[in-house]
Formats: structure tokens, C-alpha cells, sequence
């Protein structure tokens, strides 16, 4: 079902909010059904809309269409949406009988406003709003259907889920679309396409997309088509495919972070981390413990910025830091070494290197150099690596690899 | 400048990825002069494309487009673009040369992928992309005009500030639209609206947004007229009115952060600061460290998470925990006392709380509850905050409430 998401409101267009409401109703309805091929933001403006819904049902069977219902945007999009119809409000006893409702249960009064909350245009269904005034309207003529919802967060999202949802369900009967992605790290976009080869080839018609960020790229397949085991296979067959390329650039799928798949793993096998950062700066032991539970696995971090705390604190050699330098193989491997001893913990992992801006000495030391050690009872190492620029950006690189770099160990890949 | 965002991407159709792009994009511009009418979101598909530069050069100006400009199989911007301006892509010179630097600061190789990013509609001029290797574009026939981006925020980012915002202003001359935003961090949404008092009154006219995070709330007011100097004199008396009223809970402008404010007071007065972590996780040092410059006055955070640690490396006695608990003012006191010596610091800062969502005790203990330490050469002390739920709210809220006592301290308020 060809379907268009229009959100109104001046306060998307200047950027002062972020339009969270179109993601919301498209993740909700995609899987429902909803082939959602456009979003479309215009401004509290009664010809703007009006507009809109013209040129957006050449396109789609299905409009939603959210906000300027409330009782401060007056009655914008109520005109519009009449006018379109070529219909007018009228007074609706069902919905004098939810506004009622809602205002009694807050002991709130009836007021001018709750007048016009109540004026639905001639021929729309009411869906009940169980959070607000503004009751939602729905039109239906010549297989073209328009959902009207109030632009609140939380009182637009229980009407989704209350109503739009299995609304789409009955509609889009049969149409089936199913997701899937799967998380890289420590490979370029670029680089990862060159792994999987003839994609289309791999894909068979269906869709993947690459969705890069600075800590690893991120796939998603779609599969669609009439019959879920069908899609079900075929997912599963493009998956398989996708993991035997990218092996072990794979470190899990959907919303998961890397963080999280490595506490699993220091939970399942009873294993203790301690972390010693300088570059990072607590990045390590911020995204470690934003993982509920991680008090099981996570024993301490040591942010040694200074060189003063890196010898005092980490009881890192003077002498190595003078010859060697603090940005060095030799500094990396001492600071997860100690860090771990000083934690008792049984993995011990270290950043050293030059975020940037200032501070970098190029070639042999530019911005973007960071060392990551690694000691466990086996051994200690470090490993060195060029993140580019961008003070946060090299942070959250170094970051991820650290955390890579232990989930490798752990199981045993290089 | 009537002007329309279009951004494209499969990922922003399914809600998978919130347009965050659009919203940057509005808030950068719509200052600079650009009236945004429009945002519009299609697919990664070459005849969506086409069909919505057809449509949107019919209502504006000016088109800003944002994705599908990468080196993987989906990115069919540039052939919709090609289409539209019945142009075609031809190896540029320029565009070689900066994807050439940018691979060569990063000892990437020159791959097939980057023989793509340097074939430039023929026509187009090249915006530099200094983050990645895809080149914007910026076509101008007849008046309109569009400029092409990639989707990837930081690289879009920068090339919004750097070239399309001076851009933006030389063509949009006339109507002024300032702006300016205070932050105010300790103070809720609805008690600060009760200082700030009559608001109409206030503001004679002029807008005002109450924009709330879970770090604090920012103030931004928006004055417009047809004079600058006009509008300079309205912006200044309204900002004035509102510290008189906000007072010390104003910390900064803009888009300063209370980690940079914190930075420079420390810098100026030549203080060191070290932090002990337990609830915050490292959030405290990595927002310190994420200001450039900060290995100035930043010595060192232990995350001292288990119980041993704030022992081992704290010395934070076990009687002390046993007897007043992890949580308790005591123990915070006792922690920023010692990292303050531990490190030879002037300032030591401490947590320690109940992040959650497990692990509380509630009445006397529940998720949320965090005391914060304070120590300078002056005396140690430690104050009690109830932070709500949420885990990385609580460790947001509770890093944010630390460095304002930090900065209040140095202020001499309170």
C-alpha cells in the first residue's frame, strides 16, 4: 500500500524540532504493510496543506497526516483536510462524548475550546484520542484513505497503536517486509561493498542499504513479497551470504552496540575488564558502563591524561615515556598491563594517541595516531591505528576498536 | 530565499533513522535568511528524485539535497541530478585532487570506489567535503539553484557551515532574523518560566522557545525586522531582562557546552581538576576531554566502579563503605579528597549513586539517588540529587550537576 507521511508545523521547518514523529510512523506501519515512499513536512498553512494533499495522493493510496489539530494551532488543518472534501465541520456527538470523558477524568472543565475539538468534518470517522482534546479523523473515498492525527507525541503514538496499526493491517492484507541488519566494525564502506562482491547478484532483487557512522557500517536488508515463509527464506538466504563475506567485520545485528555484545561475553565467561585511557578520555569506560548490569564485568577505568598520572597512577616508567615517547607501542602495552594488575581484573585494555586539534608532530606522529594495548594473563601487545580527524570523531574510533579488540580476543578471531 | 530540504535515503522511509539532517539543516539556514517551505524525504531511487527536483523547483528558489551521493550501489543522487540538468558526470580535476589528500592523510589507497566520487556533473561546481570522499555539487541556472550533499551528518555538516551558510547569506539580502540562545542548566522547564514571569511582556513582540534536554534547558529568542541595528538594540534588552531574571543558572551561548565554559574558567585561573567516578561511568572525564585543549587543567578520572576499587586505588576506607554504604555523602567526600591528592590536583570532583535501571533500595536508596563530592584546598563536602530514572539520563544529569558545582565553586556563587 503506497502511503505518505505529512507532518505539519513551522517548528519543523525552522529546525527547532526534530522530526521524530515521521520516524516513529514509518518504523511502525513499514512492517505493517505500509510502503512508505514519502515525507513530506510543510508549514501551519492552510493552502500549503491543502497543496500538499493534492500532489501527495497522486502518489500514494494512503496519507497520514499529523498535526495542527491541537487547540493553540486554531484550526488549520481541520480547513484544509474540509476543504480538500469538499466538506464542512459539523458538531459530532461521539466525539462530545470522548472530550467529555477525558476532561472528567482529569476533573477539568469544558471550555470554548473542547466547542471546536468537537466540530469534525461531515463524513469522517472519529479515532479516539486517549491522551488528549483533539480527537483524530479518518476519510475514505475512491480507495484513497487520509488519517488526520493531532501532532503530540504520545497522544499521536497511542492512536497509532491503537488504531492506525491494525487499520494498515486489514488494508495491506497479504504484503509481507521483513528487515534485517547486521552491524560492521573496523571496515570502511568502501572496502566492505569490495567484500561482498556482485550485490546484486547476492541480493536476488531485494534491497540493502549501507548506513556508515564514525563507529562501523551498519546493512539492512529488506526482502517483501506475498508470503512470509518465502521472505522469511530469502532473508535468511541474503544473510548468510552477507556474514560468510564480511565474516567477522560482523559483531551483531539491529539495534545492538558493540558494548553490549562485549558485556555478554565478559558476563558468559566470567571475565573481569579494567580499563587505562588517555586519548579516549573515558569514552571506553562511558559506553561500558551505559550497559545496564555492567557492574558484573566492568572493575575500573583510569582516565591518565597527564603524564604525571600515568607514571603516579599507572606506574608507567618514566624513562619509557622520555625514550619512547607517551604516544608509543611500549606506553600502550604498560598501561593495559597495570591497569589490569591494579584492578586484579583479567583483562586489561589502553588507549594512547593525539585527538587533535593541536599536539600532533606529523609524519611519524600526526593527529589521528592512536596505540590500543591489550594484556591479559597470556600476554600483553598494542596495536596501532590512523582515525583520522576530528577530536570526538578519533575518540569514538578509538573506542570501538578498543572494545573490537577485546570481543576478538575473547573469541578467539584475528 | 524561498528554499525546500530534500533528504534522501530508504533508512529515513522505514523510521529506521530519525531526519536529524533536515532539522540541522532548518536551524543553520533559517537564521541565515532561507524560508523554509518544505522538507521533503524520498527514496534511493533515481526517478523519486527526479520527480521531486520537478516538483520543489515549481515552490522554491533554493534546493538543498542531502544523500545518496556515496560509493555503494544505492547512492543514485548524482544520476537524478545528471538527468534534471541533462548533464553527465565527467572526471574532475578538483574533485581528484581532494579525495586524493583526504585518502593520502589517511593511508587508504585509491580504490574503483574513489574513480566514482570524482565523476562531477558536468556544469556543477565542487563543494569541498573535507571528512570523506564525496564531493557537493552546487548547480545555478536561471535564478535557482541547488546544492547537493552527502547524508552523512558530519560530512554534511561541516559543509553547511563552511559553504552553504555564507552562501545562504549573500543571496537572501534584506529581512534580518537574529537569534540568540542562553543555557541554563539546575533549573526545571516550568520553574524557570515562573522567574522569567510575564513573558509577553518580556519579549514586546519578539519569539522565544524554551527548549529542554536532560542537561538543562536552552533559551533561544528570535527577533526579525527590516533593520539590523533595530534588531541588534531588541535582542540585547530582551536577553538582559531575561539574566536579570535567570541569574546564575545562565551558564553559557549558544552552543556552549558546560564542559567548555568549566575549561576556560579553569584555564584562566590556572586550576587542575581529577574526578572519581562511580555512577557517571567516565562520562564526567570524557565530556571534559572532549574540549580541545583540556590536557591543560584535565589530570586524570579513576572510574572507580567496584567496591575494590574505591578501596584499592581511592583508599576510601572499607569501613567507610561498610558502615555508610557506596552511596552516602561520606564516601563521595572521601573519593574527591583522594583523587584531588592522588593526582595533585586543585580540584577533585566525585560520584556516586544509583544509576539503575537494578540495585536500588527505595525509600532511603532508590534509582536515581547520586551524591556528588567536592574538594579543593578549602574543604571537602558532598551534596545529595535525585535524578529521576533512566540510566544514561541519571549519568547525564549527574555529570552535569558536578561540573556546575565546579564552576559555581570557582564563582564564588551561591
Amino acid at each position: 500500500m503506497k502511503s505518505v507521511i505529512i507532518t505539519v508545523g513551522d517548528e519543523l521547518l525552522i529546525g527547532q524540532v526534530v522530526n521524530t514523529n515521521a520516524a516513529f510512523i514509518a518504523e511502525k506501519l513499514t512492517p505493517a504493510g505500509a510502503d512508505i515512499i514519502r515525507i513530506v513536512t510543510v508549514p501551519d498553512d492552510e493552502p500549503d496543506i491543502y497543496n500538499s494533499l493534492n500532489e501527495c495522493f497522486k502518489l500514494a493510496d494512503l496519507i497520514i497526516l499529523t498535526g495542527g489539530l491541537g487547540p493553540t494551532h486554531d484550526d488549520v488543518t481541520r480547513k484544509a483536510v474540509c476543504k480538500y472534501f469538499n466538506t464542512e465541520p459539523v458538531p459530532s456527538e461521539e466525539a462530545r462524548q470522548y472530550v467529555l470523558r477525558f476532561l472528567q477524568q482529569r476533573n477539568y472543565p469544558w471550555t470554548e475550546s473542547a466547542d471546536d475539538q468537537i466540530m469534525i468534518p461531515r463524513g469522517a470517522k472519529i479515532i479516539p484520542n486517549k491522551h488528549g482534546t483533539a480527537p483524530g479523523e479518518l476519510f475514505e473515498t475512491d480507495g484513497k484513505c487520509l488519517i488526520v492525527l493531532p501532532g503530540v507525541p504520545y497522544e499521536m503514538e497511542s492512536m497509532i497503536e491503537d488504531f492506525v496499526l491494525p487499520y494498515v493491517k486489514t488494508k495491506a492484507h497479504g504484503r509481507v517486509i521483513l528487515q534485517r541488519t547486521l552491524r560492521t566494525t573496523g571496515i570502511a564502506e568502501a572496502m566492505l561493498a569490495r567484500r561482498l562482491g556482485d550485490i546484486l547478484e547476492l541480493l536476488g532483487g531485494e534491497k540493502l542499504a549501507f548506513l556508515p557512522s564514525p563507529t562501523g557500517v551498519r546493512l539492512r536488508i529488506t526482502v517483501s513479497g506475498n508470503e512470509r515463509t518465502v521472505c522469511e527464506e530469502k532473508l535468511q538466504r541474503i544473510e548468510e551470504r552477507i556474514r560468510s563475506r564480511a565474516e567477522n567485520f560482523i559483531y551483531g545485528t539491529e539495534k545492538e552496540e558493540l558494548e553490549e555484545v562485549l558485556g555478554r561475553l565478559l558476563r558468559e565467561r566470567n571475565l573481569k575488564i579494567a580499563v587505562a585511557e588517555s586519548c579516549t578520555g573515558g569514552l571506553i569506560a562511558n559506553k561500558l558502563t551505559n550497559v545496564p548490569g555492567s557492574s558484573l564485568y566492568f572493575e575500573s577505568a583510569v582516565v591518565a591524561y597527564s603524564n604525571r598520572s600515568k607514571t603516579e597512577i599507572l606506574k608507567v616508567p618514566e624513562e619509557l615515556i622520555r625514550s619512547r615517547g607517551a604516544v608509543s607501542s611500549e606506553v600502550a602495552s604498560r598501561m593495559a598491563l597495570s591497569v589490569r594488575e591494579i584492578s586484579a581484573a583479567d583483562i586489561g585494555i589502553s588507549t594512547t594517541g593525539i585527538a587533535g586539534p593541536s599536539g600532533g608532530s606529523p609524519p611519524e606522529k600526526p593527529v589521528g595516531l592512536v596505540w590500543i594495548g591489550y594484556s591479559d594473563v597470556k600476554g600483553t601487545s598494542a596495536v596501532k591505528f590512523q582515525f583520522g580527524d576530528g577530536r570526538t570523531r578519533i575518540k569514538e574510533r578509538a573506542s570501538q576498536a578498543a572494545m573490537n579488540i577485546v570481543r576478538k580476543k575473547i573469541l578467539g578471531i584475528e
